[in-house]
């Protein structure tokens, strides 16, 4: 499953800096806007409307194409009815489950609209409304600004855009940064509030295959799950409130009714969350010579410590249920990165040679070129240096956070922002952010136990005390922990552990509520441990906070530089470039087509139902309804089959170009008409998240055949088929 | 690999008893007086040339197909030039290096006839040269016979043909009974005794994939090999002599040059060892629910006990490495063989519906059909009766088999039966038998270490004593054990083995080979401990094998009318039914043809040198020498590339219907010519020996064009290409 909530949040702790290179034919997840451009390749795929009607935001089908902050879903009806994947409307699912009516095992189906059950309150629907162009608003005047500089004022500019942009009740608005800071667009979002569950399969469907199966190709999931927004009678965002109505969006998706086959256009809209295609050569190696390695290592000894601490402790284990999957997942995602890494030849190799393509074609264009060839070798120092704390800026900031201390150093953060106008706060600090914040220290003890967290907060530690070189060790943590800059161990260190957790309070949620509204110099003034600990390393982390944002002001005035030469080097060859994704909305287009993994070995684009009871074994993750197994021996809903197939298709693979974000994004046919939801990528895919392999990237897709089947043979969903106009039995 | 050798040994030792059910139109060994039957299916299929060819013993191509004795061959030259498998010529590679000359890992190519050397003295080429009917020989007058007097009339009168048969110095016959007796024929074969070796690839083309890819596709490995058989200079089969001259066949295969594709028709000529496709459905389930899973348990805790018992002593584990070789391909083996019956939909109850169709079908055909169906209920309460005693009759025997204890069990018994005429001694005492019996007792030294033998009769002898019930356990072995029937362990074990073994002297070769000639009494006063054991357990085993051989006599009785009603409910429909394959020569016929393993997933028939390319990590065993991967890299010899594929043809998949013993057949195309050698089956294969399921059964045979290719443009064999008459660079 491709869940960006955790992956991405895990990439962007761990990856601390950011780059790019050019693009293949087969792959690119575009913005909206550079359709037009493509419209001879996607007539050429077999496209069969017009390429401009996918840059328009505010007409069909984009503007029924909306995120769910992590996942994307997309309108259904006229009525607001959203569908998603099962494993974005997990929280939804799982919040309404409770022993004795067990929604993920049993599934649910709202039988009218008084039924459907509302979410978590934190859930949220946003629907993109308007794309503007702020760059030169963010960029203007930074020339000559040294980095500290130069970043503080594009966050100055950044929050102020944000500021004049968003309303309350209702709207939401970000900037994002493409091509590495060459571009910036505001981003104004409809946030809707009240987010209901209407349907979802039983998990032995929605999840059927579960991690065994997760990035693993044949599939047969069933990853499909529908919500519906609702809205004040004003037809205004507004919280959860009973007598709230549908929303009714101008546009929804169509679902279609003609048969996809191997080889017919499809594409999907979404909102992937982060790539890496145009890093440097120097920034793939230290991916595979370092930081992945040190993540596969840290996730493995990390779950291994939940495992050890939560043995026979089944309340703990539920708390740390949703990490584990979520580091199982990242782990598997890493691996994979690094398992494709060792199967490409030599990946460093084919960074290094487009450069060097790069630099030979900016060697013939002037001054301009020469600027451009000493902003990338300036951008190659600043990454080398960067590498040298490598160690210390990955394992001393872990040890500040994540449950106890983490939470603690959030706690008194706060303070020392609150002191500050809105404006000057840091991000996360914020006004419009205080409801979220509140949120998290709220729920903390839904996913927090303290000897959990201490074996967790101990492993951080002793990443920190072997890793990081005596040069660049943190003197405040050092401090703390009672060492000198060249001890490798520290005595007692079991002994403070257990005085921290101990003696804080944080683990009680009324606390915590309370420190939220303290001041700085209250929380100062506490002997609370943890708060002692965060008082304590908090001049450490402004400081190498304050580094790292003069670094990245620095790289923003060089990679935007390095962008625009490659973006101009493509365009002499008549290639458009797509950035790399950034959670912003993305069209990526290609056909329904399968691979061959290795030699002798072809993998067909379409699963079957007799595949799903091929692979039932009846115990988890491998069960199927008896009702379903019936349906499918009885041969019902003969409608819903593929004539090539003889069988009604569960899954299929396209060589559209996706990653995490995308999950729940609607797969769209050559008209524009619904006829799958991506939902995760095969295991070959993982490291496209750096290099796009045409010949072994695939996205795996549920069928609508298969969604339709399920519903009209299985579920009795025969309301909602109605409601998107489909026929039934 | 398909090494018979082994596995069918273990697999007749473990398998007490032997049964039939109809065939598939897409299976078959048949025997090639079948041929003419099967013209309408033949020409169907694509072949080119009379059907009746294929019966012709004496013509091409099937006078060019000979045995190795557990593996088959093929001449290919006018000057006796044989091709078989890499792993069929091991031994004779093995027999010629040394630690200073390599043959395994470097190859071996005979620069000239004079360069050709000699293989190991067992080392045998069988020509078979005329298959006779002798059922009425055989037969005639059994009725009314109790079972052990008609199985020693039938063993009485089968070597009494084959002593009218033989001639020394060079013809060796044999009778195989067909259709678990329903027919027997005397085959007579030359026995060629100068096998040289002439062509080897290195191992790591040869074994390229090694255990790891056994039994599995895709599959790349180059498994040939080149021997030429000698005989004297008046033509007839000598001992190997350096004057002897190359053997003249009087057909030879000519190797294809017409490009072989999916699709296109192939047939396989060899002799297959063994297969159990007409078992009773009660069979079928004594293997799935008893015999299969104690012989894989077994098989692991042997393994287990070889590797304890060897860790640390290099020259042990040489001795045992073939041993553990063996076993690990017997345990794959059968370990597949259950997954297989688990992946089946009932094996049992296909067979039962099978019974129970015949029996339907018996019912309608008066008297006849009623004294069948009575057959067959006579055979089923024999099986029956047999599982009542099969931990018995498995175990007891094991414990007397094999190392020490079976060394000394085969020398008293020799001794006993060489006080008999020679026509009236147990088969392997007999004089034909005495060179083999003399080889083995010499060699015993290469396989053999005290301490680990100990540590196995131990293994053997605990099964005996966990698994044998009370009521059938030995008093005889009981008694040399010092226990009880009720006792289920031995308090001494250890002592008594260790007595065993420090005090017996066969061990030593000169010893075994004095008492191969002593007599009985000589024996029976000896007093070395093994010795003791075979004297105070022969008794015990001589009662247990009469009682087998009058259970064997009884079904030999029975048997044959249930493959008689078999055959004449498939005549009724209109479908030949072929014998399960007993080493005797057989063809089976069928296309070049992938298949699906699961859900999605197509396995193409062709495997390329691409392949070997990504499978090559430079760790055994995938390791590709150096010039073969310069030799793809540069694209030398593209007249052996195939156009669909681009690429040279390594291995490729057919659905003939094979098994163990046709390891280094000919498979060769509708006219008869040579474009590969059969070589494994697919995993799914496995399981075929019993069922056959023409959706996942492949066999998988190297390309001729590999074969060339690896002559021509690596190994440079360019004078065999020559004698073959083909072309090279």
């Amino acid at each position: 499953m491709r869940n960006l909530t955790l992956a991405a949040a895990l990439a962007a702790a761990i990856l601390a800096t950011t780059a790019p290179l050019p693009a293949h034919a087969d792959e690119g997840m575009w913005r909206p806007s550079q359709m037009p451009q493509l419209a001879a390749q996607l007539k050429a795929r077999g496209l069969q409307m017009d390429p401009a009607a996918l840059s328009n935001l505010a007409g069909k089908p984009l503007d029924a194409v909306i995120s769910l902050g992590g996942c994307t879903a997309s309108f259904v009806s006229p009525e607001g009815l959203v569908v998603t994947n099962h494993h974005c409307g997990y929280g939804a699912i799982q919040y309404n489950s409770t022993p004795e009516r067990d929604l993920l095992k049993d599934g649910f189906v709202a039988a009218s609209f008084a039924d459907e059950l509302p979410a978590d309150p934190n859930a949220r629907i946003y629907v993109t409304q308007e794309i503007s162009d702020v760059t030169a608003q963010v960029v203007e005047g930074l020339d000559g600004m040294d980095g500290k500089a130069r970043f503080d004022a594009i966050d100055a500019r950044e929050k102020a855009l944000v500021a004049a942009c968003e309303e309350p009740g209702g709207l939401r608005c970000n900037v994002y940064s493409f091509n590495g800071g060459l571009e910036y667009s505001l981003i104004r979002q409809l946030e809707i509030q009240d987010v209901r569950l209407v349907y979802a399969p039983p998990e032995s469907i929605g999840k059927f295959g579960g991690d065994i199966d997760n990035f693993e190709w044949p599939r047969h999931t069933g990853d499909w799950s529908f919500l519906r927004a609702y809205v004040g009678k004003d037809g205004k965002p507004a919280p959860y409130a009973k007598d709230n109505v549908p929303f009714q969006p101008k546009s929804w998706l169509t679902v279609s009714q003609q048969p996809l086959q191997a080889g017919d256009y499809v594409m999907v809209a979404g909102y992937p969350g982060r790539t890496n295609r145009y890093r440097l050569a120097s920034e793939v190696q230290d991916a595979i010579d370092w930081s992945h390695p040190e993540s596969v290592a840290y996730f493995k000894d990390y779950l291994a410590e939940i495992e050890r601490t939560t043995a026979g402790d089944k309340a703990a284990a539920l708390k740390y249920a949703s990490t584990v999957a979520g580091i199982n997942n990242a782990l598997k995602l890493y691996q994979g990165q690094l398992d494709g890494f060792a199967q490409m030849d030599d990946p460093v190799g084919m960074k290094r040679a487009r450069e060097d393509a790069l630099k030979q074609w900016l060697a013939t264009r002037g001054e301009a070129g020469k600027a451009q060839v000493a902003a990338l070798a300036a951008l190659e120092r600043e990454l080398a240096a960067a590498e040298a704390t490598r160690e210390r800026d990955r394992w001393f900031p872990s040890v500040a956070s994540g449950g106890l201390t983490g939470t603690a150093v959030s706690l008194y953060r706060n303070a020392i922002e609150q002191a500050k106008p809105d404006a000057e706060r840091e991000s996360g600090y914020q006004a419009r952010d205080a409801a979220r914040l509140e949120g998290r220290m709220k729920s903390m003890d839904k996913r927090y136990d303290a000897s959990v967290d201490k074996a967790l907060t101990k492993l951080r530690i002793e990443r920190y005390l072997a890793q990081v070189p005596a040069a660049s060790r943190v003197a405040e943590l050092d401090a703390w922990l009672g060492i000198g800059p060249n001890d490798k161990s520290v005595a007692d260190l079991d002994a403070r552990l257990d005085a921290l957790y101990a003696g804080s309070k944080l683990g009680d949620e009324a606390v915590r509520l309370q420190l939220l509204k303290a001041d700085r110099a209250t929380i100062e003034a506490s002997d609370d441990p943890a708060l002692r600990f965060a008082v304590q390393v908090m001049p450490a982390l402004l400081r190498l906070e304050g580094e790292g944002e003069a670094r990245e002001g620095r790289i923003s005035a060089l990679r935007p530089q390095f962008m625009q030469a490659m973006i101009d080097f493509n365009a002499s060859q008549g290639r458009p470039v797509y950035p790399d994704a950034n959670s912003s909305l993305r069209i990526t287009f290609g056909t329904v087509r399968g691979y061959s993994p290795r030699d002798a070995v072809q993998m067909q684009p379409f699963t079957t139902l007799a595949g799903i009871v091929a692979k039932t074994t009846g115990e988890d993750p491998f069960i199927t309804p008896q009702p379903m197994l019936d349906a499918i021996a009885s041969g019902e809903g003969a409608q819903y089959r593929m004539a090539a197939l003889g069988d009604v298709p569960v899954n299929f693979l396209s060589d559209v170009d996706t990653t995490g974000g995308n999950s729940g994004s609607p797969t769209l046919d050559a008209k524009g008409e619904l006829v799958g939801l991506l939902f995760d990528g095969n295991y070959e895919s993982l490291s496209a998240d750096w290099i796009f392999n045409p010949d072994l990237t695939r996205s795996i897709h549920v069928d609508a055949r298969y969604m339709r089947w399920v519903m009209d043979e299985v579920d009795h969903a025969e309301r909602l088929l109605e409601e998107m106009g489909l026929p039934h039995d």
